[in-house]
């Protein structure tokens, strides 16, 4: 019999990280101060620690993972690699199709794999709490389970919409001792400036990632500082232990050729960490497609342009360089909270620019129709982030039924959907509805930022328009 | 570094359950029908496919996993035997502590490995429908997840005031493609006579397997059978594959001696699954503790009887030989649902009464504490059922830490607790109590059962008082 799974001992886990900044053709642009001007590390160093500063900018290849990540690591790592023998028999393709199930880590998704490492940093630097936003919690619950691991304390802002209606994701969170507070609240006067103005106010993402700063950058002892759960450079760093143990695990199993990667990408960092490793293959002369996916209703990759924008609403943060559909932009209430980001990681964005990937965008009931397919092959019920990844790779499972061609594809299933059933049961309700962005809205959310510096498009080494 | 985890290879896959009928001191004595002779095996033909009635009288020692079952099986399975690293170094304790992670299954606990069996049997007979019954929704969410697999349909009756209060359940059934209704329903004559009586009833697990089996044997078609989750004795046998796959795992890491098993218990087949392979070395000769867990709150074992007893309120089983609080008890509302069941499997009740094993009951608040403590060192949220297990086994390793021993400590790790959340939740807001059942309560329980047979107490071939 074919095995369905393939692991790797933890005595096999990759001791480094894989950084595409040693790699790209073009470097990043810097980020920006409020001055239009490149920031330095210092300017960063209220915010963060420093040790994860220098690898947000090192350009080294490789970066060791330390001992103490890896010790956590462990509780779920190396994941397994499965081969989708079920969906494959269903389709009846020739391709052979891969998937990283990243779901059977304690908070259910990849997200720990950044959490734990930003735990594990600021603990070595002294620190004794971390602040973050979630919207809908899954990066909060990741960090609450990292904190919990390193004994840090851990301060979550949670939406205020999705705190009321998603209690399961604060309980976790509960569980692993972290607080979890809705946001706006009264503990910063960001928090209190806006519900004086708005008082029955939903929240936002950008004003939860205001008031984690605020606390962060505000707490006098200095032992305070704020995570990201995507986006940075850092963080997509941390997450290519996944396409890192793929490698190892599709070596293991014989496959010599990968031809197709595919992942959902919404901040950046779960296609980073499948893609980024094979990306380099690419690089280095490889043919194959790398395709990340997004939503049709936030068609950041798809449709909007590569600028310098804010990561966050309220402005707070330097300018990056990214494909953005303005920093004020507001994404149609789709179920998959992960991919409603208005940016993408500058990474990841600088990938799209040289050609090196290939962005695609799906609705979300085909998702929701490719993940109900999944369930009933494969047996796992994927989160509608992951689904997006589905659609897309049973396109491609198809496209090569067509061909007639034995290809291989690898997909990461960035996570389990338990936590996230009521999307089902809208689907299931035909509530859903698919939204395509007018244009005179995309040029909306573009408009916030026509008085911003220009990034310039550098492509092997030239600029073009 | 001492590896936290160990696998099997799907090749390593045990090939054979095992039937802990073939090695008793004592047979199990017979099911009586409503005559109060023993039942024939021709009388379960319209409840259940004749191959599993075959597998529950069966006295064979090891019974072959049909290819089919295993195909299934590999989606999740052989799972990972943890080292609980974190926890014992928590406690500080010399005892080893392993745990058979059972959560990694798609719905997250142990129920699938009956299910898929039992699906594939009914389907080898010719059946084309199943239906059962579920409490809290985890039987049910596993049954659909099997019959999805087999393509079968899959009908689950799901008591009412669970229906509507944990909708999150009957999604995943849905997600698998399942049915599931409210019960009592319109669908049963049982249902119809209920809802007359009593049209706003919050419906009880009695009610819901009555109106299962009545679906069951009045299907004209003759292609539905119903399904138990737990209790019989081809539902432990299937289990068996838990301890099977450790006894390997155990023995591939070198550990040759195990001191402790411990395992919750709420109708014997989690706890069966992972101790019956052991107390086969018991009755052999070695030495070791074995501790099935249950609520102070529902001490079939701990302080009820061993009787004569249906399975169900309604009395619609046949008569069981079994530990029971009596088919009319009605538990007090602990959190852990799984666990809230009148009776206790006759196999793991013969076990009881002939020495092999030792019951313990603790009390909730004591469970949630541990399960707390667990996510906060070894980061899984585990199910309210198997936090009874945690409360026995940190126990146990602080009586080591006592005693200056390096004992070995076996844990059945039965679930994650990501859809119990509510019970955590509770725990957090001092909204749970602990129950001590008032012994007139346990009195009148035990009053119905007064005109039923009573089975002869066995040990060694004699009969004890």
């Amino acid at each position: 019999m074919v095995a369905v799974k393939t692991f790797l001992t933890e005595d096999e886990i990759p001791r480094q990280w894989y950084n595409i900044q040693a790699d790209l053709p073009d470097p990043l642009q810097p980020p920006l101060g409020p001055d239009g001007n490149p920031i330095t590390p210092d300017a960063l160093a209220p915010v963060f620690p420093m040790n994860l500063i220098e690898q947000e900018v090192s350009t080294e290849r490789w970066i060791d993972i330390p001992a103490g990540v890896l010790e956590v690591y462990n509780l779920w790592r190396p994941t397994p690699l499965y081969r989708a023998l079920a969906l494959e028999k269903y389709l009846g393709t020739p391709a052979r199709i891969y998937y990283k199930n990243e779901g059977v880590s304690p908070p259910g998704s990849h997200k720990p794999n950044t959490a734990v490492a930003q735990a594990y940093y600021n603990k070595e630097f002294g620190i004794k709490r971390l602040t973050t936003e979630t919207g809908a919690g899954q990066w909060g619950s990741a960090l609450g389970f990292a904190c919990a691991m390193y004994g840090l304390e851990c301060r979550v802002y949670m939406v205020r919409i999705s705190f009321d209606q998603k209690p399961f994701r604060r309980l976790m969170m509960q569980t692993w001792g972290a607080e979890c507070v809705a946001s706006p609240s009264t503990e910063t006067s960001f928090g209190r400036k806006i519900l004086e103005e708005m008082p029955d106010t939903p929240g936002s993402l950008g004003i939860s990632i205001s008031e984690a700063i605020e606390a962060a950058v505000t707490d006098q002892s200095g032992q305070t500082r704020y995570s990201l759960g995507s986006v940075l450079n850092h963080v997509l760093l941390h997450q290519t232990i996944v396409g890192l143990e793929t490698k190892k695990q599709l070596q293991k199993i014989g496959e010599k050729k990968v031809d197709v990667v595919i992942a959902c990408a919404g901040g950046g960092s779960n296609f980073a960490g499948l893609a980024f490793p094979f990306i380099l293959d690419k690089i280095n002369g490889a043919e194959m497609e790398i395709y990340p996916v997004e939503p049709t209703a936030c068609p950041t990759m798809t449709r909007a342009p590569f600028v310098y924008d804010h990561g966050d609403t309220a402005t707070m943060t330097p300018l990056l360089p990214m494909h953005s559909l303005g920093h004020t932009f507001i994404p149609p209430p789709i179920h998959a909270g992960g991919l409603r980001y208005h940016g993408m990681a500058p990474l990841v964005s600088q990938c799209i620019i040289e050609n090196l990937i290939t962005p695609r965008s799906y609705h979300q009931l085909e998702c929701y129709k490719s993940a109900v397919l999944w369930a009933r092959t494969e047996g796992f019920i994927s989160a509608p982030e992951t689904a997006h990844a589905l659609a897309c790779t049973i396109d491609e499972a198809n496209k090569a039924k067509e061909e007639g061609k034995e290809k291989v594809i690898i997909m990461n299933w960035s996570g389990h959907g338990l936590m996230d059933l009521l999307g089902y049961d809208s689907y299931f309700s035909d509530k859903l509805h698919d939204y395509v962005l007018p244009d005179d809205e995309l040029n909306n959310g573009l408009k916030a930022l026509e008085s911003f510096p220009k990034p310039a498009k550098m492509v092997r080494g030239k600029q073009v328009p």
